[in-house]
């Protein structure tokens, strides 16, 4: 297990050295290159993954053929399309690298003996899922009631970091405004200063 | 504990005869008049309920002034805005009772007594929270992938009771449509048949 991984789970749980290694033992390395995908549209999700270093979009193509992008998971961020991975199920998503990354996946048959043998693993995917969720609804609910331009103030300013990793391109289509819009509300902006 | 509560809990996890009076100990019934609201923008959400008896909508304020709405939680559903009860903050949404309707309540204190004094209630929530992100993520990927017409012909198909609990417009805030565009709509379907 990983440093990070551990941190990650003793905010929410406290496992002994047995359960830590009985943990552990059920998730494995992978590494992903830039460009590459954990996850594709059609395919089934048969691994969730625990990001241990990197960046990823996970994205659907409209009906307009356009990508949209609904998250960035990063270090200390579980991956996976939660539909098709608990009904094993074609995923309407694709999940790409946008830098090399390191994640720990974890099959469906072995997240489900994590539940049987360690209880309390319970509470932690609980509140994993209850942040996803708010996540979601955060993100939804500000493409509906924000502006354009107040949808991206509040993103760089809440992102700086992340936003450096990222093309304005990534940014707009996660914002769901065109790539002109943005060009032109950091017009704006930089006329305000 | 209502027989639908009861049956609701046993899909997922099994309560000795002590810890089912325990847990239904923890809620209390309330009722809401049609129209009324179980909670309203601004205010923070103290109690999660499970819908016995009824229909609501969950809904937001657009920055346009127009009312999307979310989901329509009925019989056999938990209510409440996650990220408000969570973080005790205020919430961006409505929910309004569109039936007169019958709910149990649950505080968020009390839920963290219901964790603590019954661990396997974790596993209930977890599996509860992880349908509510699939219906979410259903819906969002829905409102991206599918035309508009193919959006409420599948909704009509797949919710052929509760559509005839709603009204038009409710459908086409749902969907994310014009109202205008659902009687286009209709008419093309009426016309093939």
């Amino acid at each position: 297990m990983t440093t990070l991984l551990k941190q990650n789970i003793s905010k929410h749980i406290s496992l002994s050295e047995k359960e830590a290694e009985e943990f552990s033992a059920l998730f494995r390395p992978q590494t992903i290159p830039k460009k590459g995908y954990f996850l594709k549209e059609g395919d089934v999700c048969k691994f969730e993954g625990f990001v241990n270093k990197g960046l990823f979009k996970v994205y659907l193509i409209d009906e307009k053929g356009f990508e949209q992008i609904l998250s960035f998971p990063r270090e200390d961020w579980w991956i996976g399309d939660i539909d098709s991975f608990i009904n094993q199920s074609p995923s309407h998503y694709f999940i790409q690298a946008i830098e090399y990354s390191e994640i720990l996946v974890i099959s469906k048959e072995d997240k489900e003996r994590l539940y049987q043998n360690i209880p309390k693993v319970e509470r932690l995917f609980r509140i994993m899922g209850q942040k996803s969720l708010i996540a979601l609804h955060r993100r939804m609910s500000e493409n509906l009631r924000k502006t354009a331009d107040r949808r991206y103030i509040d993103f760089i300013e809440k992102n700086t970091r992340l936003s450096q990793r990222l093309t304005n391109l990534q940014i707009a289509s996660y914002l769901g405004i065109s790539h002109e819009f943005v060009s032109k509300i950091r017009r704006k902006i930089s006329l305000k200063k």
